[in-house]
């Protein structure tokens, strides 16, 4: 016998909580379009050549024929992220699109990542990125950061605040090369200081001092940088307080200050510098954003990005860009788990349409699709029993009024009466005209 | 270098075509959230053990992680369809589900298909099932044909007709029966009359003969069967004139015209009892569906499915229910390759703030935020340039006006004036106000 069970790493979600997840996609989505973001999605496959090409290879899953004729070479694999087939996307169909190209993409990926609480194997993200053909103005860099407060306040989690953390890597950068560390060793020096928050500042000194060769002074200088946070632009004078100097760390701080100065926290929302954010990937080379649930900071960040200098690597036009990613599997799966999700949603059928007879079916059917037709779900019982167990279904359903069919009254079979079974009122109705209370529909 | 192209049977979309795909799946979960159903998503991987639980099993992707360890086995697979993994979950959830089940699923399905034109090995399907836990009525069957013509009209295929063909496995397997073919070799004749449309009647008749052991008599009877159709009721006629008896034929028959007497074509269809219809799948057992593009049959079925008994197998509950599956990715790419598709949707962006000035830029801002508010797509141009390079970007991107900032009046900064750029009409405007020609926005 197969066996029926989850499997690990791959959730699944009861209808009422796809809806949710609908819903906040839709809203997300609309928000971007009115933004002038539009809707790409790619093949969810991409060649093992693309997909190593940045050799992050260790979490992809390959795709084999189950009947592979014998020494068949597989040569696609799932994509992990969005980004590898954005960038492949946009080389391959350049001609066709208007720069700076805007885009979000909203779909699945997945990693062979070993089991694990909160991992997920399969996994729905939210992508957004602008990209230019040649140089792309720094006012981008902010309206990534207002997009992402903007698309966080669809994700109808009760009374939870994300705070948005901005760092900026040439501010990094040029404190590291300032403090006179190789540039060689700058990347190695990110990703010890990018494990802060998980193992402490303790350890990241010791790897500091044993992996990339700092001195104590060094270390306690670079971490110093990393306890740097602050909501306005006193960052600036904090990181010139460390008294290290380097033209590069210049240009980052008058960047990420111009930043900050453009946008502005919204409800829901804390917008803050903090130059512990390192952002572990290479390819970053401007602004950086993680965003974290207030309250919630062992999840991890719930979304992320950054600024970069090349989408696409080797001689090719570089394309700069600014993308962001909300991990949107991982936050639903901790909002539902912990109670955090508002999953009440208007009903999706307002009516059950009732009958005591099966001759009346079509007449129901009829008041039913007139319903429709204006807006108003509406569904019709499917089997004729006592009005008891029919209210029952609905109530099991979540819908709210039952409908009964006008028994007496041949050719006038769109009146009949309605319940509202929280109240228990009941009044005539036409098809028509009939609203369920509170909500406006058009009428016919 | 990695490889940028195309791979076969993995179709991608520009991003004006998405939005298309975008608003037909919009309209098509409204319409069924209408009627009831709620959506589902199950994960994109089962078990190779329920994936090949059906006997079904030669296009199955398994995944292999990249860097899986000598002697690891592979488990799981893509689901090639959405029926597996649809009765999988019901299983599964049962529960916590309400019968009778209505659901729907717009996903990806994946089949490691040979080389074809035309052929996809990913691609986009929608299934809309109704299970129940014990009997499922009739006029299920009826509503399934209903929907099908309803979640037909939110295609927008220019001028083209959907005839949906309707036949029924009890009269097939009760017309065979009676003919005196074994019952075990009931799914083979199935088998073979499914073949009709692509082979002829010829190569169908010597078939029947040589592989089912059909005399020349049963074999014709057989054919004469198949090539019954008709608009209304007129087939029980044209079947009993046949002059063949059975039981099974009798409630077939029975049942067919009842269903055929509970739905009227809608605009855009046509509806037929058409016996040519088969189906190969083993599990149908009542009414089956076969939807074609009129003046376009050589592409095939475009929507299928029917009423079965079981939706699990074993000694479980049975689950009967009735479904239907619509090939949209087959359909979107042969109406996109052919132009049948309306590509014209409403803007998406509607205005296009443009500046002469850096300075402005918050004040554009400002201005887009407020008509973003107010539901109006608007974007702001990313750089300083004259007003007519600046008007091109907007005519490239579809975008219909453009918004040139106030510049003298501070504090007055939503005001501006706006430019219909294919009539040339300019007019003042303020941001809290103005809408679109044509389109009713709300006021701030």
């Amino acid at each position: 016998m197969p066996k029926i069970a989850p499997i690990s790493g791959y959730p699944e979600w009861l209808p009422a909580q796809k809806r949710v997840e609908q819903k906040i996609v839709a809203a997300i989505a609309r928000q971007l379009e009115l933004s002038g973001f539009v809707p790409l999605e790619t093949r969810s496959v991409e060649p093992l050549s693309v997909l190593c090409s940045k050799g992050d290879d260790k979490e992809i899953y390959v795709l084999k024929r189950l009947h592979a004729i014998e020494g068949e070479v597989e040569k696609l694999g799932l994509h992990f992220d969005l980004t590898v087939p954005f960038a492949r996307y946009v080389e391959q169909f350049q001609s066709e699109l208007v720069f700076p190209f805007k885009r979000y993409q909203i779909q699945k990926v997945w990693r062979g990542e070993r089991k694990q609480e909160g991992r997920y194997r399969e996994f729905l993200q939210c992508d957004l990125d602008i990209v230019a053909q040649n140089q792309l103005p720094l006012h981008f860099d902010a309206e990534m950061a207002r997009l992402l407060m903007q698309i966080w306040a669809c994700v109808p989690l009760r009374d939870q605040t994300m705070r948005l953390k901005l760092s900026h890597r040439k501010i990094l950068q040029g404190f590291y090369q300032g403090l006179g560390i190789a540039t060689d060793n700058v990347a190695e020096t990110l990703r010890c200081v990018d494990k802060l928050a998980k193992i402490g500042a303790d350890e990241v000194k010791r790897l500091l001092m044993a992996e990339v060769g700092m001195t104590q002074t060094q270390a306690e200088k670079a971490l110093a940088l990393g306890s740097i946070s602050s909501e306005s632009q006193v960052f600036v004078a904090s990181v010139k307080a460390l008294g290290v100097a380097h033209p590069l760390l210049d240009e980052g701080l008058d960047e990420l200050a111009a930043v900050m100065s453009m946008v502005e926290a919204v409800p829901g929302c804390e917008l803050v510098v903090d130059l512990s954010i390192a952002r572990g990937l290479d390819y970053y080379t401007g602004t950086v954003y993680e965003g974290y649930l207030v309250g919630h900071e062992h999840i991890g960040a719930v979304c992320s990005g950054g600024r970069y200098d090349r989408l696409v690597g080797g001689d090719k036009k570089a394309l700069p860009g600014v993308g962001v990613s909300l991990g949107l599997t991982r936050l639903l799966g901790y909002g539902f788990d912990h109670g955090l999700l508002d999953l009440e949603l208007p009903p999706m059928v307002h009516v059950l349409v009732i009958m005591t007879d099966e001759e009346m079916r079509a007449q129901a059917n009829q008041v039913a699709s007139v319903l429709r037709q204006r807006g108003i779900g509406a569904d019709v019982f499917h089997q004729v029993q006592n009005f008891g167990k029919q209210i029952r279904h609905a109530e099991k359903r979540g819908i709210p009024y039952v409908w009964f069919v006008d028994q007496g009254v041949p050719g006038e079979g769109l009146s009949g009466e309605v319940k509202e079974l929280l109240s228990g009122q009941q009044a005539p109705a036409h098809a028509k005209t009939w609203s369920p209370e509170g909500e406006a529909f058009c009428t016919e």
